[in-house]
C-alpha cells in the first residue's frame, strides 16, 4: 500500500482560466481515477499558453504515474496543445498516418473538404498513439520516462467516451498493483450539517475506513469510503457502518449511492404497480421534469399540470373559486383540493400538490416567500402540511419539488412526513 | 499594458481530487477576477495534504500578484490550511484575538459551546488579516513579498460573499492600474461548429480585441473580449464586431451575454402583452419548468400541462383517439392538437406544444429515438414541424425544450422556424 500509484489531471484553455466555462472534465476524470484506486494528487487548469503549459506538464511528469490532459486537441489555431507538448518532451511534431487517415475518413463521411485546419490535428508529438480509430473523437497517449500521458479532447462526451472506454483499461493493464477502494455513498434529505456532525461523532471507524458528509443542495450525502487489499472485507467494513449510520439517522436517509430521489420515488412506484399524477404551481413543472429524467417513467406517471394561474387551477384541476377566495392560492386548503383535483383530471393512485411563493416577490407577513403548501391525494385521504424554505428562487423550487418527491417516498413506504410548520 | 496583472487561484481539499465534489468556486473566482482585469494565470485543486499545498502556494508567490485560496480553514481535523500555511510562509501560528472574540460572540449566538475545535479556527499565521468581522465566513489576508494572499472557506456562499464583498474590492484598492476588459457574449442555437468557425473566419479584428467560441450544449457561444485602457473606445470596437457577426450568422443569435433563452421568449411575451400555454410530451415538463424560473412569469404564463399518458393527452386537451390511432402520439397531427387543445383548456395567445420519443427505449424504424414534433397555435395559425435530436435522454429533453422556446421566440418576432427534417 505504500507504492501509492499517483495521478495528475491537466485541464487546458483559456475559457478555463478566465471562468467563462466551468471545468466538469477534471471532477469527472478524478472520480473515475480515485475509483480504481489512483490517487489524484493535484488538478491544474491553465490557458492555452506555452509556459504555463509546459510547466505544468514537466512537474507532473517528476512525480506522477499518470497524467490525463484534456483540451487544445482541436482546429482552431487556439489549439496549442501538441505543439507544447512537442517543445516540452523535446519530441518533433510528426505527421501521425493513423490519425491522418482517420481524420480524411471522418471528413468524406460528413461531406465536408479537407483543409489545413484539419490536418494540423494529426500532427502529433513523436511517439504518440492513438487512443480510438473508429469515433469522432481524436485522443492519443505518449510513454515518457515512465509516465503515461493521455491526451484527451476538452468536449465533455468525446473525453468521457475515451476515458472510459481506453484509458482506464489502459491504466488498469499498466499498473501491477492498484489498491481495492470501495465507497458507498448515503443521500439524506431534510437534516441539518449539525445533526448529522452529532449523530457521526461516536461512529466506530476502523483505520481501513474513513467517512465524511458534505452538501448537494438540498441533499446531505455521507460518504462512507474503504481502502485496502481485499474486497470482501472492505465491504463489510462498509456495511458496518452503514449499519451504524442507519440506526441513528434512518430517518433522513432517502438512497444510496447513484440513486436519485426521482429513481427511488419511480422504483417504490414500479415495484407496487402505482400510478402518480402531479399538481404544480410554484415548482412550475420541476417536479414532472424530474420524474420523467427518470427512462420507463410512462409506466408510472400519468401526467401533470402547471396551473400556473388562479384560471387553470379552476379550470383544469376544479379548485373552487370560494376556495381561492377565502384562502388564498398558498393554503392547505388549496393544495388539498389540487392534489385531488389532478386526480380526477388525470386518474392515478397519487396526486401530488404543490403550491407556494418562489419569490423574489410575492411574499407578504403572513406568507413570506418561501412559504409552500404541499397536499397529497390517495385512495384513503388527503394529506397537506406547510413549509418554508429559503434562498433564491430556484433554490426554492428545487427544495420543493424535493419535499414533493420525498412525501410520495415516504407515503409509500408507510413512513410519517417530515414536520411542517 | 505590459505589467500584465496576474492571479492564481488554489482550492485545497480530498473531495475535489477524488472527485467525490466538484470545484464550483474556482470557475467563478476566475470569472470575477477576469472582469476586473486581472490574468488569472493558474488553477490549482489539491487534497489537504501539507506537500503539495506548500509547493502550490510557494510557487504562486513567485510569479503572481494576487493568489486566492480556498478550503481548509473549518474547525473539522481535516482543516489543516492555517497550519500549511504558516509553515510555507514560515510565520508562526498566533492566536487571532479579533478572530477569537469573533468565533466566541457567534458560538453565543447560536446557542452552543465553545471548544477546542472552535477555536483552532482562530490560531491563524502571523501577520493574517480577518476579512469580515460580521458575518458567518471566516476569511483571511496576509501580505508577503509583495504578493496578496487570501484565504476563503470553502462553502460557495460563505466563498462569495467575502470575495465580492472584500477581496475584489481590495485588490481594485491595491493595484494601481488594471486594463479595462470589457466582453460580449452572443448566444446562438440551431448552428453547428463548422459553420461559425466559417463564419467568423473573415471577421476584421483588432489587436485589442480576441474572438472565440465554444458549446454549452445545445447552444453555441460567441464571445468578443477587448482590453485596453478606454472603455468607449473598447465598447465601440466590441459593437463592430457584433454588427459583423451579426450580418453572417444573425439567424441564429437569439441573446446576448447573461440573457437565457427562456428570459428573451418571457421579455418579448411581456413586450406584446402575450400570454403562454405549454403542452408537454417528451419534455415532461422542462419547458414550464424554464419558463417559470423567471421572476415575474406568472403575467405571462398561463399554465402547462405535462400529457404524458394518452390519456391525459385525450382528457386534457381533447386530443381525438381517432388522431392517436392513426398517426401515433409523436405526429404532426398529435402535436397540432396539442397546441390548439392547450390554448382551448388554458386560454392563451399563444400554444405550443412537444410530443417526441426522449429514448432510451421507445424508437422504431419510422420514428426513432430523438423524432420530435413540436406544435404552435395561435390565432392566426397552427403550424407543426419535425425535428430529430440525437444523445442521452435528457440531452434530447433539453433540445426540446429549447427548440419549442426558440419557436416561440421566432414567432413573436416574425422569424422564420428553423427548418425541420
Amino acid at each position: 500500500m505504500n507504492s501509492m500509484v499517483k495521478g495528475e489531471i491537466i485541464t487546458i484553455g483559456n475559457e478555463l482560466v478566465s471562468g467563462r466555462t466551468r471545468d466538469i472534465n477534471s471532477s469527472y476524470i478524478a472520480g473515475r481515477l480515485t475509483a480504481i484506486g489512483v490517487q489524484v494528487i493535484k488538478i491544474t487548469s491553465v490557458g492555452d499558453e506555452y509556459e504555463m503549459v509546459s510547466e505544468a506538464i514537466k512537474k507532473a511528469i517528476n512525480r506522477a504515474d499518470f497524467i490525463i490532459v484534456t483540451g487544445g486537441l482541436g482546429s482552431t489555431k487556439d489549439d496549442i496543445t501538441n505543439e507544447i507538448v512537442a517543445k516540452a518532451l523535446n519530441r518533433p511534431l510528426k505527421l501521425n498516418e493513423t490519425a491522418m487517415e482517420h481524420i480524411k475518413q471522418k471528413v468524406k463521411e460528413m461531406g465536408i473538404e479537407m483543409n489545413s485546419s484539419l490536418e494540423k490535428m494529426a500532427w502529433m508529438p513523436e511517439g504518440a498513439r492513438m487512443l480510438d480509430l473508429k469515433g469522432n473523437a481524436c485522443g492519443y497517449s505518449i510513454k515518457d520516462k515512465n509516465v503515461l500521458l493521455y491526451f484527451l479532447p476538452g468536449v465533455p462526451d468525446q473525453m468521457r467516451y475515451l476515458l472510459d472506454k481506453f484509458v482506464i483499461p489502459d491504466i488498469l493493464k499498466y499498473t501491477k498493483k492498484l489498491p481495492v477502494i470501495k465507497r458507498r455513498i448515503l443521500k439524506l434529505y431534510g437534516i441539518n450539517e449539525s445533526l448529522i456532525a452529532e449523530a457521526l461523532k461516536d461512529i466506530k471507524e476502523r483505520k481501513e475506513v474513513s467517512l465524511g458528509f458534505y452538501p448537494v443542495f438540498p441533499e446531505y450525502h455521507i460518504v462512507i469510503s474503504a481502502k485496502g487489499e481485499d474486497e470482501t472485507k472492505l465491504l463489510s467494513y462498509i456495511d458496518e457502518i452503514e449499519a451504524q449510520i442507519k440506526r441513528r439517522l434512518s430517518n433522513y436517509i432517502f438512497g444510496k449511492d447513484e440513486e436519485r430521489m426521482e429513481e427511488v420515488v419511480g422504483r417504490l412506484l414500479t415495484d407496487r404497480s402505482l400510478t402518480l399524477s402531479v399538481a404544480e404551481s410554484c415548482t412550475g413543472g420541476l417536479i414532472s421534469h424530474r420524474i420523467t429524467n427518470v427512462s420507463g417513467s410512462s409506466v408510472y406517471f400519468m401526467g401533470g399540470t402547471v396551473v400556473y394561474s388562479n384560471e387553470a387551477k379552476v379550470r383544469i384541476l376544479g379548485v373552487k373559486e370560494e376556495t381561492l377566495k377565502s384562502f388564498g392560492a398558498v393554503s392547505a386548503e388549496t393544495a388539498k383540493e389540487m392534489a385531488e383535483g389532478v386526480r380526477r383530471c388525470i386518474p392515478s393512485d397519487i396526486g401530488i400538490a404543490v403550491t407556494g411563493i418562489a419569490g423574489p416577490t410575492g411574499g407578504t407577513k403572513e406568507k413570506p416567500v418561501g412559504t409552500v403548501f404541499i397536499g397529497l391525494s390517495a385512495k384513503d385521504k388527503t394529506v397537506t402540511k406547510r413549509y418554508r424554505f429559503f434562498g433564491e428562487r430556484e433554490h426554492i423550487k428545487l427544495n420543493s419539488s424535493m419535499m414533493a418527491l420525498d412525501w410520495i417516498r415516504r407515503y409509500i413506504n408507510g413512513d410519517p412526513f417530515l414536520p411542517g410548520i
